[in-house]
């Protein structure tokens, strides 16, 4: 079907061929990537900006011992496709089939498995020192994008990397966005750097003139270190090299000869380079072109007019964007702060009506972590909406800046339970584990999008740190619930009567209980209550609970190590109760990509396993 | 008894001062603290040397309405003298008494608690940012060292400051220090400019033969552009300029005139301005100027001879740095990571043994973690040493770098549990709640010294990641245990054989609970285990243990929530036991600094509130 790609069987096939030959096959490999993530769904804006990078490092390189670690790892499909996954494409994010992100077992020339942003860097180095300190003679290349680069601990692997002087090379994929549009004083830099086509030009006649002409005898003293300084200078290297790092570009990275070029001049370089190449998000495709941030991670869309099967679900995130503005307009202390997620977590019409409360901080989860604190302290309502999964990289600043000092910071956790499709360095399972432990926080949960609104409400009232957590999505169909009339500091809510056995269950999961406990039937009398609080606990309730009841389930969409259930059952134990009691949620072990209903029933949290767990219980 | 500090009764008092007498009462100051901290011990060289930096920000600033950030805070002792704790100094560190750290409930000078590095530019900004919004005019200044801003978290800050222009001053205390010598690219750029006096002359150099002397045509078209850059060049300011702050210095940061000037400016700059300040740790006080390392956080010591009485406790951090030298020995793989702390972890023999097989890489604990994952995955076995508070910082790394892909990374945790006088902010109790959830991760205690080394041994040996938590300080005299002949993954031992209660203690809490027991005397028969493995349990064990006891008690140094004593609770559910459970551990809040032995008796883990629980479990 295509004339070059279906000749590629291993990486080093891509060396085989000239340059008019890879520049057919950059376009097949385009072909390739529409066609099949307009069907599958997936990252493509990203993937098509690095056709050329990608086919260039297969062509200088030797993948069968060169290394290369893609940073974030959502644009490693033409790598995929190069290293002989192209015919598992159509399982591409689905359950068993391929992953989103490079992953070491599904293939030897994947070599880190990556997902989170900003540590390919820390990756590489540790790579590059193995080899080193084993004495083989591969080389390391880390691929990093300038959003990632804004991440601290990039920056924290580049002072080492300019330190040690380690053979390194790091391709800087400047597409000027994160997942949104990139900011901060880097991405200005960049941008200076990359609109004055001058600067090198600049640079060669600055070196002419310094060489020929005579100059004043003050300058004309310190003429080398000058030279030396102008040039660091005029090239627009200073930030890298201030670092320690050789700096080459930037050039086109859409331009297969001029990366290899440089490719090649890294390679027989002594030391840490950084290669700097411009490139387009969603290169090749007008759709994508125009429109990266909907091309960024997309569900299936028809490929000829690039749109999207139409959706009337409402999501959790349009829920708390929405209520989020109504609040703001009651609320003028209340700001909101995102790192490089707008889109994500529903506060593009936030950002558009408060333009001057709002805050993107780039790919800096810990940053605005204790950015909220600092708000906070001084007087401001902050709100910081992020991903269960992303969270996790602030989680000393949430103890430490946050709690500590008992600040009103509201962490609006989107995500969280299971995402499905991006696979185990995604799922939200995590966050119930790693935030009820600390002292001072609140964590809350809707049990239904309704409940949005007054919990987000209630929150912000609070002079105290709240996290509230709510899924991926919107509500299950052909399931009611009655949203709360008064959001109560620890305070749970009753959905169903029952005298044989209490489900308590939180968030999203109260909908499934509610559908498995209606499956049941009238022959079962089950009760259900929604632990709008995952802490603190409602003791009273619990104790009710004690005395009523001789079978308790608990049910969260987190893993059960240091969850909701296992808070239940300490203080189950510390009354003294002897009834029986399950805790369900997730094992230990990490949870593969795949569609969330297969995820749930591999994980017995769908409808149906709640249900046979139930009715297993009381037989 | 002080001619000018016993004036200081408010801050605004020091602006009183004439020159001549600031520069007496910065003597007078040096004295206080070389004199008290020689008496409590506490945090000395970082003081010194920022006495004259704090006198300045006192005479320049208001701090009845500005506010000051202090990075880390061990540095905030000469603010405290003069906002009115001068009084309260013998108490310093003490349990009750006055805290090393800001603490916004001592004082309402201090405007934000700090502890770990690199918070204060993120905390300082949203300071600002919640002036702008509620219309206020207080100036913030953030107050950060050059070994803080290697922290990925500080550059996530600045990246963030430099785009959006808020009014924000930031001092950047460079004293070429973190806690150790400084290191990476960073430090490196600047030396480069702190070591090139030439920078400032040769930029008015310039300046005077661009404006006055006949230059070649080519430069003279692009005068101006070059004139601008060549400032940026020849003023070292690049990094942070290219970054949009505002850059002023290098200044001398123990001559208060000059500190003051550019104070002065950077209050009427507008936008972000920082000021590069070059300060001496210890300063003023020989010894400590010599050996600022000892200095920096010091245990009480004769003010005359600089010397520490003698100490002949042999602590966990020693055994753990002689046992890894001894394995390094035979096992070539075996390398070592510590992000800024060779000598608080008792890496720094080994760092002289094995130079090219240790690493330092900053105060950046995030990209230590991802660095040794890429070692791992490349054959290396490194070993991450890192204080349990520390680590926090690194959660996500530890989960999506290391434990996802089940690489064989061996963290040495040290300080796991209360360590006492550096209070809320550095107590060791969160570790096993933030890392026993996590898939794959194998959690280890030794009970005593003798156990650091086969513990480490066989963690090292292992193919999966590994956790080894030990506490601050050695043993406890008089108690003698046996080290377990052969470590076995997920496999306890017994200490003692009983029959009326088990208790099962982990690490440090093993040598309580022995004592506790021998204080019983004859009349109780009770069981010791020392849970070795916090991750996986030992489940053969617990069997039997269900099968043989009515009674239970956990025993950790670490929160009850999400602790081991939940885990083994949880597995008793499991197996429907129906005898009494008791957890011990620390309650849901923040433990305050002080003693140790004061703050195990307060929490009940000294050795007489254990035996009491068990007499009180028993009657």
């Amino acid at each position: 079907m295509y004339r070059y790609l279906d000749k590629i069987k291993c990486p080093n096939d891509v060396k085989k061929l000239n340059s008019t030959e890879i520049l057919a096959l950059s376009g097949e490999i385009r072909e390739f990537l529409i066609d099949n993530v307009s069907k599958t769904g997936g990252h493509l804006a990203s993937n098509l900006g690095v056709v050329e990078v990608t086919l260039s490092l297969f062509k200088v390189f030797n993948l069968e011992k060169d290394k290369i670690v893609w940073d974030v790892g959502h644009q490693s499909y033409v790598h995929k496709i190069l290293t002989g996954r192209k015919d598992k494409f159509e399982t591409l994010r689905k359950y068993g089939g391929i992953s989103g992100f490079p992953k070491r077992c599904e293939s030897k020339y994947d070599s880190f498995d990556t997902g989170h942003s900003s540590t390919s860097i820390s990756a590489a180095l540790g790579m590059a020192r193995a080899r080193d300190i084993l004495k083989k003679d591969n080389h390391v290349i880390a691929v990093i994008g300038d959003g990632a680069l804004t991440g601290g601990m990039a920056f924290e692997a580049l002072n080492d990397v300019g330190y040690s002087k380690t053979n390194l090379i790091i391709i800087l994929n400047d597409n000027q966005m994160s997942i949104s549009d990139n900011v901060g004083g880097l991405s200005t830099y960049l941008s200076k750097v990359r609109l004055d086509p001058g600067y090198n030009r600049l640079k060669n006649e600055i070196n002419n003139t310094l060489n020929q002409t005579t100059v004043g005898k003050n300058i004309a003293t310190s003429i080398s270190k000058i030279k030396d300084s102008i040039k660091q200078l005029v090239v627009p290297s200073m930030l890298f090299e201030d670092m320690g790092l050789k700096y080459l570009g930037p050039i086109d990275g859409h331009n297969i000869d001029e990366i290899s070029d440089m490719l090649y001049k890294a390679k027989k370089s002594d030391g840490p380079v950084i290669i700097h190449t411009i490139t387009q998000k969603g290169k090749g495709y007008n759709f994508a072109e125009e429109n990266p941030n909907k091309f960024h991670s997309i569900a299936p869309f028809d490929s000829c007019s690039g749109e999207l099967c139409p959706s009337n679900t409402r999501t959790y995130s349009n829920a708390f964007g929405e209520s989020l503005i109504d609040i703001a307009k009651e609320i003028d202390e209340v700001v909101a702060v995102t790192a490089a997620m707008p889109d994500g977590t529903g506060l593009k019409k936030f950002a558009k009506e408060f333009p001057h409360r709002f805050f993107d901080v780039g790919i800096a989860e810990q940053h605005a972590t204790t950015l909220a604190a600092g708000m906070a302290k001084e007087g401001l309502r902050p709100v910081f909406a992020v991903y269960s999964t992303f969270l996790q990289r602030a989680y000393d600043q949430v103890l430490h800046d946050v709690c500590v000092q008992n600040l009103p910071v509201v962490f609006a956790i989107d995500r969280a339970g299971i995402v499905g499709e991006d696979g185990e360095t995604h799922q939200g399972v995590f966050d119930i584990s790693y935030l009820s432990h600390i002292p001072n926080l609140n964590i809350v949960a809707p049990k239904c999008l309704e409940e949005v609104k007054p919990i987000l409400r209630w929150a912000l009232m609070q002079d105290e740190p709240v996290a509230i957590r709510y899924p991926r999505g919107g509500d299950l169909t052909g399931i009611e619930l009655n949203p709360i009339e008064k959001v109560e500091k620890g305070r749970w809510d009753l959905i169903r009567k029952g005298k044989d056995l209490v489900v308590i269950a939180t968030g999203k999961m109260v909908q499934h209980s509610e559908a498995a406990i209606k499956l049941l039937g009238e022959e079962y009398n089950v009760a259900l209550i929604n632990a709008t609080f995952i802490k603190p606990l409602d003791k009273n309730l619990l104790d009710d609970i004690a005395k009523d009841y001789k079978y308790v389930i608990t049910i969260e969409d987190n893993v059960i190590s240091g969850g909701l259930g296992r808070e239940i059952l300490s203080y189950f134990n510390s009354i003294g109760y002897k009834g029986k009691i399950v805790n369900l949620g997730y094992e230990d072990k990490f949870i593969q990509h795949g569609d969330l209903s297969t995820l749930y029933k591999l994980n017995k949290l769908d409808i149906t396993s709640i249900k046979d767990e139930i009715v297993s219980i009381l037989e």
